[in-house]
């Protein structure tokens, strides 16, 4: 197994300035894998859904060489199901739904032959069953990722604090790395996540890209300005996802690699927000993602020589 | 006469949540010159003191190459003044004084010998008297570049589409870029100021770096991310001098050149921003400026080769 990935399997309602959607597909997971598709197809997935869940996304993800197996079905019940609004400023949205269902006694069991990956990505989920997973390896991959968020900061420090010091990289947003560090410096709250157990660290800044750490080693990922960002419910698992997939595929975890990772990552997420949900990755062809990572090239691309 | 500032000259009271000064030296027209001086010291400074101002601030312009025979003192009067204290978040401040004083009355008068200026920038001042300055240009300048902010489109929308359409280059920042164009989208928002006079246009995004746009190419600049910003006061006039002054240097508008002063640009500001007014822009040396420029060819630097 190549790259394993727990995270949520979901459902979603989006409301955007641009437009709204009824009930689609979504989830951290299942995003992390859309976009890890494109790179590896030797994926294992571990989740928890109801019945009720798209029987054509789930194939869809084993045709992009997805191992379901994981995917755990509680007959009877419903699937995680969030609802948002998001603003003008897409950065800022409301909750308008949270309905839980299965994910409230999500308990992921590894599968036999899936607890030996080389690549591990934690999706945003409770720290605890972050750990529960960890455990469950029979070898420690070459790199585990995870991800987080406010909440678990709020309600779960402790066992978020424990999660950090068993895995390599963590992939936060720019508020979330001040909480957790009580630094306004980007600089000096990276420089204290990297003592708290990742040796990697990505902070995301949406719109405004990303920065890779790396000891005292630091890489700055542009975005692309975007003539229309339609939906960005997902970009995040959809860079995480891509930049996982490509480490996968080059089974390379030097800087140098990790830096060409996060183009990648951010080339895919940029796709995800051209549609609703993770429709757009479904569709988009290697042809067009070289396009895209050429166009990342060329905008931060000059040239001074120094005496 | 290779580079013309227009602008202000001024002292300014700050507080940051790192310190707080009395009255120290400030004003538009002087933080451009300041970074400017550190590529050419063929400039020339027009604006307006009270003769209040202070003498080793004037004798420094004047060591930096600073033709200080356009700055006007109006005698028994003051200079102007601004106060205000920034938030943790250092883009949010709040203004506590604006005395306006000898520039409610500024009427800027090019000596003879400072209306034929290779290049041209206009501070950030009304735009009508933006418009005086270029009506009394004896000659069309290689580019007139001007700044401007949210004030004058909120009193003043008329004169500054006017003056817009006069020059060359227009820098200015996310927000007042929104609000010029009724765009959210700044690739929209840019494509919609480059039918507005200027064909080049800088998006100044503070510590989310800068966008050059130019016909249908975008250079995406980072900003260092800094362990301590000290006080930003300046940052964005202490960028455009270094632009236009690396311009005046080379004397070379291309697009690839434009590139190379943004960095220089960026690393100009990167300093201003490390101490309290342009107390570090007169310390700064060739050295570390170019030691700060390696930063950041080194910091967006990934190799990707596509097939």
């Amino acid at each position: 197994m190549s790259l394993l990935i727990v995270g949520t399997v979901a459902f979603d309602a989006i409301e955007t300035p641009f437009g709204k959607t009824d009930r689609i597909t979504g989830g951290s997971g299942n995003y992390i894998a859309h976009s890890a598709g494109h790179f590896t197809h030797d994926m294992g997935l571990v989740s928890v859904i109801g019945d009720d869940f798209d029987q054509d996304e789930l194939a869809y993800l084993k045709k992009i060489g997805t191992d379901i197996s994981g995917i755990e079905v509680i007959k009877g019940e419903k699937s995680f199901f969030w609802s948002g609004k998001y603003h003008l400023d897409l950065n800022r949205r409301d909750t308008l739904a949270t309905d839980l269902n299965v994910l409230a006694n999500f308990n992921p069991v590894l599968p036999e032959h899936l607890r030996k990956p080389d690549f591990l990505i934690l999706g945003n989920i409770d720290p605890a069953l972050q750990i529960k997973v960890i455990e469950q390896l029979e070898a420690r991959p070459k790199l585990i990722a995870m991800d987080t968020m406010n909440f678990w900061m709020d309600i779960a420090l402790e066992n978020l604090l424990s999660v950090l010091t068993k895995v390599d990289l963590l992939t936060i947003n720019e508020e979330e790395a001040r909480q957790l560090t009580g630094e306004y410096s980007l600089v000096k709250a990276a420089q204290k996540i990297l003592t708290m157990g990742p040796k990697f660290l990505i902070i995301k800044k949406g719109e405004h890209g990303a920065l890779l750490f790396h000891g005292n080693r630091v890489f700055f990922a542009p975005a692309l300005p975007l003539e229309d960002v339609f939906d960005p419910t997902g970009a995040g698992d959809t860079f995480a996802g891509g930049f996982m997939g490509y480490l996968a595929k080059t089974k390379d975890i030097s800087f140098d690699n990790m830096k060409r990772a996060v183009i990648y990552g951010s080339a895919l997420a940029s796709f995800c927000v051209e549609k609703f949900g993770p429709q757009r990755l479904k569709e988009v062809t290697q042809e067009e993602i070289e396009d895209r990572v050429q166009v990342f090239i060329e905008i931060v691309d000059f040239d001074i020589i120094l005496e």
